[in-house]
């Protein structure tokens, strides 16, 4: 049946597990199959082309997995591959710009918004053209910190290190008046305690990570495909290279440990996507 | 004849174009091939078996373009992949890692020898392996520092932050009393006044970009592959992706403007080595 499907999950690394952690969280009974790049990581400096082309071919490896859904976790592709990943599949695919863009809406009060993200995620203007689309009169400010997934992956989350970047990085947002501030990666989550602090106590973070779970929990309910409760499930996590530093990795992204990480092929059509589950 | 034919250069991104500066410095007649396999950068995380394969295509690519000798601007594919690439080709080979180990052994006094790198380059070991090949009695301390790639890339070179990050990895090479500090890495030149600021006058530090370039003089006079002196030469520049981003970034590299940069493709045998020369 389609409910004891596993929800697909996709990103270009290891960023894309706090997505996977917040879908724990809410939704405990579902099976998750994880696809990381890890061989073309990061998509952040890709062209669009690029990025759409290595989407389109993970993606093939996930529909062979046989997902009942796909979540784009990774802001990169949601921003330039979404709509045509759409087109070419039946299985529902959501992305985590919409979701942080509809909780940006609903947390600010004065419609001033920050997104900070990757290179790529700023210079598409997807999330101000998303959240434009949602609420004409919000103004969006954003800012590219391509720092921050080194500092994350370098597990350099607290100190005078991080701190100063993010003084670096966010003095400008808040120079604008920002009265809320999207985490615009999915590699932020992990540094948003000193985020929170350079920001101060009077701007909302928006954790995009935590707004998808949200709406995969939605999308599930609305078509009658939760997983009934029952035993714990058994996930998959699947890379195209380097498992051994994904795992390591990997496990301060999901908050706790990922077990076995098995390696598979893409990128070329000769090989074929491996199918090794 | 041979002689007129271009040096081509390999790396994963930018990086090598400070390879590149210092080829043009000591060598103005040489015309360059370059190739920056920008659609995967960076190899520094990659798989030893990944960077291998990806090496040898993109050797190919250059190997199209006529080349008299391949030079492997990178430290992770020296590291990893110079003794493979050299068993497939009739063309001489050379590697960053070599020359930089031989300048550090010529630079010590007190045979204590600080390297530092990406993991990938730290991890393989093959500075120690080939210092002590070269004098037994040195000892090599390493330390991967992987912020320092994408503060240069940032152009976050000088101020509080870079500062910061050089103190924190390079305090434990200071506390192991090197005296000499080799920059494993082809973008750390970028950042030679911050760390030359912290390691203190009492270091010496060994610029492999630079070391490089004179093995390639070397190698050149020796075989009689010298360029006669004439006309200013036109060079190429050719990545997998991204050109606008190679060229701007590229320039802080080269320490000059780039010009035109080509997109070729590679990576996947049945499209073959596209040849835009």
């Amino acid at each position: 049946v389609v409910m004891d499907k596993p929800i697909g999950v996709f990103d270009s690394g290891v960023g894309g597990l706090t997505v996977v952690r917040e879908i724990f969280r809410v939704l405990p009974s579902e099976r998750v199959v994880y696809f990381g790049d890890t061989a073309r990581v990061p998509y952040g400096t890709r062209s669009a082309e690029t990025v759409r082309r290595y989407a389109a071919e993970c993606a093939e490896v996930l529909y062979g997995h046989d997902i009942k859904m796909l979540v784009l976790a990774c802001n990169t592709t949601s921003a330039v591959a979404l709509t045509e990943l759409r087109e070419h599949t039946s299985v529902p695919v959501i992305g985590v710009v919409e979701p942080g863009a509809c909780a940006a809406v609903a947390a600010t009060g004065t419609g001033r918004i920050g997104v900070i993200g990757t290179t790529a995620t700023v210079e598409s203007n997807v999330y101000a053209a998303t959240i434009g689309g949602l609420a004409r009169e919000m103004r969006v400010f954003s800012r590219a910190c391509p720092l921050f997934v080194p500092l994350a992956e370098e597990g350099l989350t607290e100190g005078p290190i991080p701190e100063q970047v993010a003084q670096h990085y966010l003095a400008p947002l808040l120079a604008n008046q920002i009265d809320t501030l999207v985490l615009g990666c999915t590699h932020y989550p992990l540094l948003r305690d000193v985020i929170a602090r350079v920001v101060g106590s009077d701007v909302r973070i928006v954790d995009s990570a935590r707004a998808t779970a949200e709406n995969i929990v939605e999308l599930l309910n609305s078509r009658s495909l939760r997983s009934p409760n029952g035993k714990e499930p058994r996930h998959a996590f699947l890379v195209t290279d380097a498992p051994r530093w994904f795992a390591d990795l990997g496990q301060k992204f999901l908050g706790r440990g990922i077990g076995d990480v098995i390696r598979v092929e893409t990128g070329c059509p000769v090989d074929g996507p491996a199918n090794n589950d």
